[in-house]
């Protein structure tokens, strides 16, 4: 039995290594699903994990176990992905400066014919933030391969007041449900 | 000039090297001051805190910057330092699971003559546990040099549920409210 990531993400493998995952292998989706249209935050993401996870899941040994991950940043209705430029990365983070924002994850656990498939929610509490130090932290690099463009992990972490929920949902898993989850599946990560 | 972290935290070492804080330097207080008496637990952790810095301001360069912080466990009206005992690691997670308890860390940062200190909390909540991961969590020698006995950026990491604050403040160093701190002081770290 191996515990599959279906991601490329290096943030959700290295909380996975965290964990000390027995027998991990990382094996990323290719997800070229379409995104369903006209569903909510929660609706979204569920769909897009289920998609990796059932992909990835047809290539492996029929007691492997698949994890499948999507993690979106919402705000004020919409969908903020990864920005596509410079500019796009500094008009994120105006419109999330001195805000709450939420961050959705959908996770999605396929053992054999058995498939659990969930969505996180948390609260993100930007302080207001000034031009200069948005400028500063995209010319960091940071943001470019991040929902949303920003890294709560990393130097943005001096722009989050705070949160409510699982940070490791906004890192891009939320171990706490993840781990509740895999038990439903038969594996125990302690 | 140099940002002097008045600490032996490896925890808050990582933190302050993932800001890429510049000229950093470790010089751990000793931190013998005798906690004052019959406070609550924001003037406890600023007292503490202010006392490693103070003890290390004396021995530092006129224009460093002197971090000093200090973390506690609040639960029920009782402070839970680090466990001294494999039974007593056990016996602070089950009095933590399936409940919300608070972690405050008192911040003070010199420079000159110019002190600040305050105080960030945090709420954490737990969810259920059984024994017999209480026990395994504890034989993974993880909890025995943190407060509380619980580290939220390790395998605990499975135990939480949700936090509302900040999550660097449960690792033991509050981030955003550290870096308004620094700019008070005269240091950008973006």
């Amino acid at each position: 039995m191996h515990i599959v990531l279906a991601s490329a993400s290096p943030r959700r493998r290295e909380l996975m290594e965290m964990l000390g995952a027995p027998a991990l292998r990382i094996v990323p989706a290719k997800g070229e699903e379409r995104p369903p249209e006209g569903v909510g935050p929660e609706e979204l993401v569920k769909a897009l994990s289920a998609a990796k996870a059932r992909e990835i899941a047809a290539l492996s040994e029929k007691d492997d176990v698949i994890i499948g991950a999507d993690t979106i940043v919402w705000h004020r209705g919409r969908v903020y992905g990864k920005p596509r430029s410079r500019e796009e990365a500094i008009a994120m983070l105006e419109a999330l400066s001195g805000e709450t924002h939420e961050v959705y994850t959908g996770v999605t656990v396929i053992r054999g014919e058995a498939e659990l498939c969930e969505a996180e929610r948390s609260l993100v509490h930007f302080r207001e933030l000034s031009r200069r130090e948005i400028e500063a932290y995209v010319d960091s690099g940071e943001p470019m391969d991040k929902a949303g463009a920003y890294g709560a992990q990393g130097k943005a972490a001096l722009f989050v007041r705070g949160i409510e929920g699982d940070f490791f949902n906004v890192m891009g898993l939320p171990l706490c449900r993840l781990g509740t989850m895999l038990r439903k599946q038969g594996v125990e990560l302690l």
